[in-house]
């Protein structure tokens, strides 16, 4: 077994970046279709205050719906339980992101909160209670990140909004179920701001470090959520964080993660460590390839994961 | 935090005793509609030969679908991992455990091996590669649980056969896409053999430590199934080992686990012990209602989950 | 075998009054729900320009989705057949009428246009080619039905804007797969108008009399489509004009026709007659309970249906 | 507009023949996938005794589902409607022929008889009150087309019975929901005979005139089923006889009708007409691709069609 260490890291990626020439970089807006594939990041932070980091570990990108991890955060601060997972459930999906189906058959019940529907009603829940989601949203991730250059991604959120169809699609069919609350444009566009936050992987493994930390976010000692709140968003990460693909990344990684179409994820061994990956090439799932790939090899020479 | 002790078992059967009062029997076959509900037990095995037990542990009841985990750990010693594979999917279903719609739309592929659908494919695999499938699988238990006298409750065994319809219905649609090889009865047969399996908490923890402990057997020392192997029926179970409950079962306990009708739950933190609960009153997913409230408890106590 | 006569109607009326007190009215929004249940009317004109009534013939009511068949009327006056049915089906969908799960199965294409999507994409075909879609319908039915009287109830189309999240829902959809091409807001206003056309049974049955006449409106000689188009609509409603019930009306009453929640009814013998009912209590389908019955009762004393 | 004439049939059938080069033979089983797909013909009886025919018009096939019509028949004959229609509805399926989604969302019950689950249901009714079932469809059939030499293609009912697996799976769904009650086996095997009815043009229409001659078999003057139950199965083919395709051929032909997979379709003109048409190719709904043709063409001709 091996060390953490940047020279590992280093090795991996060197290892795994012929993969970044597979797979598709998301093409359903402009905005990230333009991205070069060829990138392979990885950055590991630890509650000790360790950090450790290779290949484009620096170079931002839009995290999508690793942002979802986010909105939930905040809800959980904002409400009490019972008023969320009334409107949400816990469950794996079975069906691709988007689809309008179970939410149909489930009277406009998500399925979870990582599927768009139920980070839709997290937006809501958020604008029922904030008077500024977006700007509250940025302090929120400035603080946990350290880092108060974080911003969003405005033509990547005007671009999403612009191919929203869908997206509204869904907000609707809840609403037709009493299940949104707000205005539909109004909350879709808070939504698109928050999946075009613009991060890299040295920020997103800083910026999630509570979830390796029992809910505390140790560069400030403040607590961000409760250790049984850390425990239950890494066991819904676990069970529904990578689409449609949640049972093979379990099988092959064996940690708790989250995956945006930027090709960023988020993974965590709770206690230990907090990891960002991201190659822009996604699999048939809509998972970065690589970044799979790469957090497959880790827990390997590590042995290290959760199981 | 508490030290594992019988006493502390002793003391969470006796908190959560009340809520064998709620849920309900499994009732659509006669030989387990008539268990008294009223029961509740729970045994853990540590891999270094520690062992833990209280409340009904040492009574048998019929293991049902835990016996799938038991006909994949066949699978996988006999057939190599692509051969499984391309034959069952690991993903959760998002439908309960006995639907024929994914299956159709999925062209007889079933999401994993843990639904009924799966499960009947591994007893088809192991069909074409075992002369006695029956046998083999009662010398296999009676191994790895240390125990010559476990045995097939025929009563059991031929009552679910009698009410098979369902099952020869999904076996026969995976028949028409060409993902069933054997004889619709015989394969069924053995089915619902593994299924009426009798063992008790006791029984069940021992038989089950390998996926505790690497892989490994430790009674024995023999090698079962590889450590990467263990690792990925252990992720297997995460997503899909509690039914249409899994992430609500990951949400609350944090344990990769499988359940049975009959009320049974095995649940591990891998590395450090393999826990067996029982009580026969399921929830509305049909998960052991109160089983899985000792498991929740535990964790707490513990101070234990793998998240 | 009767002849067609008032006293006939009026005979058949009281024979069927007594089933206005079952069913329930439509009551999703107010300005329907408001509407006295024990209401029931027929009127019946034919090519050769006689016309009967009986009951509450000349009491205006919501048509709804009788409006359905005028939509596609016009749409065909406008369009090119291909053009038409590119974006919709023929097909019977199996399905209530504003479902969206076989709208995402099949990408968009409404399965025919008398289920709300289908009905969306004809008033978004109106929109494109018409600068004043609502007046152009108004003067449209004030010239089928020699009536210049005819009105829209501004209070139900009103009513019905503020409960369309459903059929929002239903557009996005269509317009996340490329098959909505105008605003949505503008497009459901003009839908919801045609929906509240105001009209009574004589008013319909004389409007609609091109469908029982090859196509031409017998009052002034004109051509509103022509024979084939006459008898394709016909057909259509044959196989889809009747939401999920359409099986049990051909088997009941055996005659091409259309029905809308404010509990009218359109039925053709083409060649022979127009006839319109109307009676706002439903049965579980969303067609007229009592209207239905008349119709059938009608049928078997005249000894005539289309088979 | 055309008389009805054997030289008008034999003129587009002509016309037609080019068509048959198009679509594609079924080829689920061999016995099916030789046959010549060049053939083309046409037969027509009248209540009055007149019959018409024109190309292939004596050749034998297999009808496979037209026999859906026959065990409808014979079930009128033998039950109350109540005890037919509480184990089979009358709508449109929206779905393939053989889909089990909708069996399972309507807990077992077939949409209608026309489509395979509904037709196993006759063929359980049958079994359950007929000591030789296929016995005595063979002589119900002899009789109506006065032709004592018909007979089942016993290799075509071997090769289906083979590759039945989908069949067996709807029948055990059916059975899992009590909506089978005899041994599946046995039903699938008379089911499948009756697929296997080897009949030709002239045969059928003459064998299914009483459908246009108000229930009554005008050869012997014989009532085969009531007026009533004439129109009723007339609409029941004009919205579930043609698969998924019944809009579509409403639409283009206007008549009720029925198709079988070997390539024959009846059609039907109430009271004045019934046609059988012949040619193995289909289209993509399952349909006979130049026996519909042939169909519009006559309607065209003839300037006949229901509506």
């Amino acid at each position: 077994m091996s060390e953490l260490s940047n020279a590992l890291l280093q090795e991996i990626v060197e290892e795994v970046r012929p993969l970044t020439r597979e797979g598709r970089v998301a093409d359903y807006i402009p905005a990230l279709a333009g991205v070069d594939p060829h990138q392979l990041g990885i950055a590991i932070h630890t509650p000790d205050g360790r950090c450790f980091q290779a290949g484009d570990a620096t170079t931002r990108f839009s995290i999508q719906s690793i942002s979802k991890v986010l909105s939930l955060t905040v809800a959980l601060t904002l409400y009490e339980d019972a008023e969320i997972w009334q409107r949400v459930g816990k469950e794996p999906s079975g069906q691709p992101f988007n689809s309008l189906v179970q939410l149909e058959l489930e009277q406009g019940k998500p399925r979870n909160p990582f599927i768009n529907a139920g980070a839709l009603v997290m937006c809501d829940l958020l604008e029922s209670r904030l008077t500024a989601p977006r700007q509250r949203m940025l302090e929120f991730v400035r603080r946990l990140a350290q880092q108060p250059d974080i911003h969003y991604d405005r033509v990547v959120a005007r671009s999403e909004y612009e191919h929203s169809a869908r997206n509204a699609a869904i907000a609707w069919l809840m609403k037709s179920f009493g299940n949104f609350h707000n205005d539909v444009s109004k909350v879709m566009e808070t939504y698109f701001h928050y999946c075009a936050l613009s991060m890299n992987c040295c920020e997103l493994a800083r910026a999630f470090l509570y979830l390796a930390s029992h809910g505390c976010s140790p560069h400030d000692g403040g607590t961000v959520i409760t250790p049984r709140q850390a425990r239950q968003v890494n066991a819904l990460m676990m069970t529904s964080g990578m689409y449609d693909g949640a049972g093979e990344f379990a099988w092959r990684v064996g940690m708790p993660a989250k995956s945006g179409v930027g090709g960023g994820i988020v993974a965590f061994i709770p206690g230990e460590m907090s990891i960002a990956v991201w190659s822009p090439a996604l699999d048939h799932a809509g998972n970065s390839l690589a970044g799979t790939a790469l957090l497959e090899k880790l827990t390997e020479r590590l042995g290290r994961s959760i199981f």
